[in-house]
């Protein structure tokens, strides 16, 4: 029904690479599509024994602001998501968790990217040591569910995944799933 | 204490525009940001007299596989996101809007794109016309909130503009706000 008939490779870059397709529609017409090739990504809803759940704040260049958000980073070439959350909450939040459970997997922007994100809980958490990305800088904090719940509804968090994790731990726990 | 010292324009698309920005990071040294500039878009949790919720299904390309979303479209030039949500709402479902209300606003994926992702909850819907647009082939269906919510709870539903309104559509109505 669609058939890709060209691949014109644009930009091959650290964290995205750019295609533009040439398509053959149902109709029999052509278009192009823009694609974003990116690398799946792992985020981290880690709840600490009083029921906090760890956050941190990076300015992010595309969009210009500070943004608040769950622990998160991409896939290393042949890695699991799964070890990828671990590996991340670590590096990010200083914390090891001994518990992790899969929460959702997401496609950010599914119009223009192949981009999938895994979303994990992690509690039994002990602590471990920091190990940043040498062009990241991040603040911790941490929130309940209630703080982090309300910042959400009110617009303060805008970050996709952050809201999914938050959404999707809050129902599920209100259907008593966990 | 970020600044940005240099701007390449890579590509310039339909859809999308690429650029590598040389940034001078808090501890003096530089790094380069890959940036995705996309339009803001908008999206619609709209529900007829039933509480039924409208759905399209569409191939997504940059995934390759058919998706189960919300209706959504991307902001025109100078175009109000509310007035994108009810433009796009008829010319997917064919349905326009009695009411419309802002549910929230997101950053797709703020580690690369700058794309602002509004969603509104439309209702009060009464009967217009589709409007595809050239290159767009839909597939209407229509869900009760318990079916929507099964979908995203067991993972069938991945898209994200998806997955954000209708758990906080799921919220808001659990907290009494609609």
């Amino acid at each position: 029904m669609y058939k890709t008939l060209k691949t014109e490779n644009i930009f091959k870059g650290k964290i995205l690479d750019i295609k533009v397709d040439t398509v053959l529609l149902p109709n029999g017409n052509t278009t192009t599509r823009e694609v974003v090739i990116h690398n799946d990504a792992a985020a981290m809803v880690a709840v600490d024994d009083e029921g906090k759940i760890l956050f941190v704040t990076q300015y992010r260049h595309a969009i210009g602001a500070d943004l608040l958000e769950i622990p998160a980073g991409i896939l290393e070439e042949g890695e699991d998501p799964h070890e990828c959350a671990l590996r991340e909450l670590e590096e990010e939040t200083s914390y090891k968790a001994g518990k992790i459970r899969h929460l959702t997997s997401f496609h950010t922007s599914a119009g223009c990217s192949n981009e999938v994100l895994h979303i994990y809980l992690c509690t039994e958490l002990t602590k471990g040591s920091y190990n940043y990305d040498e062009d990241e800088f991040l603040t911790d904090s941490r929130l309940t569910l209630d703080e982090a719940m309300s910042k959400i509804l009110s617009g303060e968090i805008t970050d996709s995944k952050t809201i999914i994790g938050i959404l999707m731990y809050n129902e599920l726990k209100n259907r008593g799933e966990l």
